[in-house]
């Protein structure tokens, strides 16, 4: 099929999104070849056939799906773009897997700006590459004025799960440690604190990254791992809480040892919000037997691709209170971290 | 991680669906537990994990992804929950893969009502268990009341490519036959005059429906197949042009031969539509050498599953005018059938 490459927008008809840019006609064909194909082509993709197809050799394979409705679409330290490759990429690092191709699907609102989509499509891509990824097949949906809030992005992801580990939320075992890639809550206050209403004196940025590099040279050097999550939407709070529960043991914190920038604690003092509800998007808790864990923080703190200088060592798995969360405070006692309900910080992500 | 099993929607919290309930907290969990897992699960999904884990064969994968808006979510014949996996599963199965595992990705408008939606998942399970294929890993995004319409759901699907088969839209050679396995504009007919606003005395009822098992059929006995497509939006004109294009052939169609019902016709005409451009969601468009044409043709019209009884071969494939569809019409005239701009039918899947 012959692809017009490089045609920047302004080559285009429009300068917003039409409803026909979504009807599978002319206008969808211009739109995946003068923005889709430009920024995010590869052989796959430029077949512009209604699948991608490619080799895999026999083994575990790792399937992910996640939907960003993101708001605002531009926050501080990233945009929707990003953040929808690297949710997806990190989804599949976290469970072993070397991220491999990714899906994209878009829904569009009729009257969003060319322009503005052009940015999120250049970020996106840029992610991928980042991330070794590509993305080897997509959709464009748009929808009335009023009935989508700008744009909405779907990343559906495959990777190759590494031989010889086994990872799992069900794998805590009494004894193993608990630690954290960095600093806790920044992508979610990034976002909060850039929201129309809230003028914030706030460098707050979000973490959003790829996790994939760093999971990878734990992997290489800490095949033992028990157990990994990124603690996105619901924060830490929601990760530990799933750990523990699916894994029926308990969880210590010290409060002592969290990492959280002064700036996103006092964002979230004045908001009300616990900041280990916050979402992260470019950080990951690890569990592993107490021996190896030194070894990871170490990883950690050498990577410099996802800031890890602030690594640590945040808490251990016991044998009392299976399935419950416990922090020991600053002040010694101990309280219940509950798994949130939820309202608080809608739309993160 | 314990699941009750079986809690109908009546047991959950809310009648409609809360902000909270996408927020990656307790709600969230509640809706997973109480909706999602009692009519989707598998041992996949129960794990509730971030990522779906399962052994392929070494082997050509097939991957691709769609998202759903149609408006209005229930109509004649189906709903947008078995839309979603029958348009994703079609997509695998035209490339010549058998489709194995899905991926589903919800954007639920706050205020949803939860029976509507359970309605909507127990026909997506419905279908899924029809196509023979596993929803193995799903997301839940929320968004505020008025920023989406209602509800959105991505597909993203796997299947494992048949050996022995070369499809692809870049493979028409002249001399072959194009073939249609059944009536045309169904889907896109039933979507429209069920809006509000048309009030037609219509029976019309969309065809959507697995592809997965008759192509299967007809890849097991002909496996030479050229070309494969399901004419989803835009229609036949949409398919046709763009297999011309993508293979520097072109096209000439008999239109005597082309199979409408006639209260599609009907409608089509009160509103002004050309039937070869609307969509279909349960039909495929199968490009074979002549003389294999028959031998499809038998196998599409004895396949009761998506009615075939109207399948026809309809065109053939020519030396003259590469990248074009020409329809030779009753009058015994020349047209173009271009591909078209795509305005008329937004929002049809």
């Amino acid at each position: 099929m012959s692809i017009e490459l490089n045609c920047p927008v302004s080559f285009m008809k429009h300068e917003t999104i039409q409803m026909a840019h979504g009807a599978g006609g002319r206008l969808s064909r211009e739109l995946t070849q003068k923005m889709f194909l430009p920024h995010l082509g590869n052989s796959c993709l430029d077949s512009l056939d209604d699948q991608a197809r490619f080799f895999l050799e026999a083994g575990m394979v790792a399937f992910t799906t996640d939907t960003f409705v993101v708001s605002p679409v531009f926050f501080p330290g990233g945009n929707i773009g990003d953040l929808a490759v690297n949710g997806t990429v990190n989804d599949l690092a976290v469970g072993g897997a070397t991220p491999l191709y990714l899906s994209a699907g878009f829904v569009l609102e009729e009257g969003f700006s060319l322009a503005e989509l052009e940015r999120i499509v250049k970020s996106l891509a840029d992610a991928a590459r980042t991330a070794g990824v590509e993305v080897v097949t997509g959709d464009t949906k748009v929808v009335e004025k009023g009935q989508c809030d700008g744009i909405f992005i779907n990343t559906s992801g495959i990777g190759v799960i590494r031989k010889g580990v086994d990872i799992s939320c069900a794998n805590l075992k009494p004894g193993d440690s608990v630690i954290v890639s960095g600093t806790l809550g920044d992508h979610g206050m990034a976002v909060m604190t850039s929201r129309e209403g809230l003028s914030f004196q706030s460098d707050i940025i979000s973490d959003t990254a790829s996790l994939s590099g760093l999971i990878s040279a734990i992997l290489d050097e800490v095949p033992e791992v028990h157990a990994m999550r990124d603690p996105t939407r619901g924060g830490l709070a929601a990760t530990l809480n799933e750990l523990a529960s699916a894994s029926q043991a308990g969880v210590v914190l010290d409060e002592a040892s969290l990492p959280v920038r002064p700036d996103v604690l006092g964002a979230c003092e004045l908001l009300g919000i616990d900041p280990l509800n916050v979402a992260n998007e470019g950080k990951v808790v690890v569990v592993v037997p107490a021996e190896s864990s030194k070894d990871v923080l170490r990883i950690m703190q050498g990577n410099t691709a996802v800031s890890g200088k602030d690594a640590a060592i945040i808490g251990e798995v016991v044998d009392d209170h299976p399935g419950m969360v416990v922090i020991r405070t600053l002040l010694g006692s101990r309280r219940i971290l509950e798994m949130p309900l939820g309202e608080q910080l809608p739309r993160i992500c």
